[in-house]
């Protein structure tokens, strides 16, 4: 079965359980603009495709730590797109949710989406009562990947400190949640999420430097939200710190340590296929290519006068 | 045991389950600033009074309920005191969080304090391996009181909505999280919440109605925060709807019908005098009596002149 195909219904199935005619209706509406259509949905993806790497045990499981976590990534992105962050326009090719519905109900929309998440942790948890052992470990994943010390919520705060590592930063606003996806997926599936750590932590930066080096090479029409984001605000990029061609290197030896890191298994094979499926998809060929040319182009040395 | 006494430590741990040498300093401090030194703790107090009551066998869940509760009241007040909001100064006598440490770590703090409350139930449960089926019920139960259709994060959105009827959005906006305290209390021990419903329900609106009389009677610097804030952001409110003297009416009978409600047991007494000790501490005597008198002061009847 497509993952996709159990994605969407399910996302769609937890946002109804928000609605009610007691609820206000433009929450509900904003709610609904943040998650639908959605992007690639990358994280959810990989949650279940490990969940079903290790056999899938608990289905509603494995689905509610997929929506849970998308969601939270939904929730993430309301927010860093208000005027206190990047202050976008667009999102997925639409007006971000605090242009179409105003701040204080974009604020608003990202609380719901969260609190959404753990709800569906709750229902998953409820239609597998002989797997509830799972939950607290499950819980612990989600908000491990979302909150402080380390989750995406502290990768955010690292833009307010005065001092920045770009390797903890992209660690945490990036990698934690692809490192819940992955250990999530293992856990709801009864396995030791252990072993699934490292391809969460890979994807995760190859993901995140793969964003800066499209943040620089696209234009806003091609990404569906604002293109040099990254310059704008100042903020820590691979791109910047490495050079196209090095941020190119870096993404490339993330992959390959991503491809390594799949346990052995029935299902290893399908996972780095899958992998490499993902890479293909976030620097296209011929985004590569041009960034090889560029870098072959013979540059002009700047000499320095000789120092007497 | 105080409850005082129980939920104060249990607050600093699980804040201090989110520090980390790799954590943004200045996020852990936001945090900190939002919850310590805290006011008056009511629904964490009514959480464990009501655990008690029912025998209170998994103190740990017990009080894992009451610092969720706790943390998601205090990320309301965050989120609430923004700009976007009530753009209030002072909040329990301190500067707000936007104000101390701008707008976009308010906003994460907020978010990672949501985060933090889930991580409580997470741990609680962990403590209490015996009890795991108790989670998916406090899960369901503190998120209902929080998201949406009818948590506290709905109360906030009828904020934003054209046409907001005042019981749905107090019931909402306050009674969630009490209702959230209660029924979590009595889940954590084991009891069957549905009981304990009517008493959240109840000393919820009480709670709203009697902060809506203090906004109109007191000053700023009583409240700890700016007074008015009803009037000047033209938000529904029992003493604008009902006067000062038919919203203290209805207080009273909200607070009598609390009494009333308690379920029988070996603690309903003690139960009772607890609410009857809220009442006199929501509404002091002083206050009451203030109102009395302005209500049997002879009021100038404006007469229309016939028509002819």
């Amino acid at each position: 079965m497509d993952l996709m195909s159990r994605i969407q219904p399910a996302l769609e199935s937890q946002l109804l359980r928000a609605h009610s005619p007691s609820a206000p209706p433009r929450l509900l509406a904003a709610m609904r603009h943040a998650v639908f259509p959605g992007g690639a949905r990358i994280r959810p993806q990989l949650c279940l495709a490990v969940a079903r790497a290790c056999g899938d045990s608990a289905p509603a499981l494995s689905d509610a730590a997929a929506v849970a976590i998308e969601l939270l990534h939904c929730a993430s992105l309301v927010h860093d797109d208000m005027p206190a962050f990047d202050d976008a326009d667009t999102r997925r090719g639409q007006p971000t949710v605090h242009r179409l519905y105003g701040e204080p109900l974009a604020l608003l929309t990202g609380d719901a989406l969260i609190v959404l998440a753990y709800q569906a942790l709750a229902h998953g948890a409820r239609l597998s009562p002989e797997h509830i052992d799972r939950l607290p470990g499950l819980l612990q994943l989600v908000c491990t990947g979302t909150g402080a010390p380390d989750g995406i919520v502290a990768g955010q705060a690292w833009e307010c400190e005065p001092q920045v590592e770009l390797a903890a930063y992209q660690r945490a606003k990036t990698g934690a949640l692809f490192v819940a996806s992955t250990c999530a997926g293992a856990l709801a599936a009864g396995a030791d999420p252990a072993g699934w750590r490292a391809l969460g932590e890979c994807l995760g930066e190859a993901y995140q430097v793969a964003d800066d080096i499209r943040d620089v090479l696209m234009e806003s029409e091609q990404l569906g939200k604002p293109a040099g984001q990254d310059a704008t605000h100042h903020r820590p990029s691979a791109a910047s710190d490495l050079g196209l061609g090095g941020a190119m290197d870096h993404f490339q030896a993330l992959m390959s340590a991503a491809v390594d890191s799949v346990p052995a298994g029935p299902a290893r094979r399908a996972m780095q296929a899958l992998v490499l499926h993902e890479a293909a998809r976030l620097i296209p060929p011929a985004t590569s290519e041009r960034i090889e040319r560029e870098r072959r182009r013979p540059t002009r040395v700047m000499h320095r006068p000789a120092v007497a």
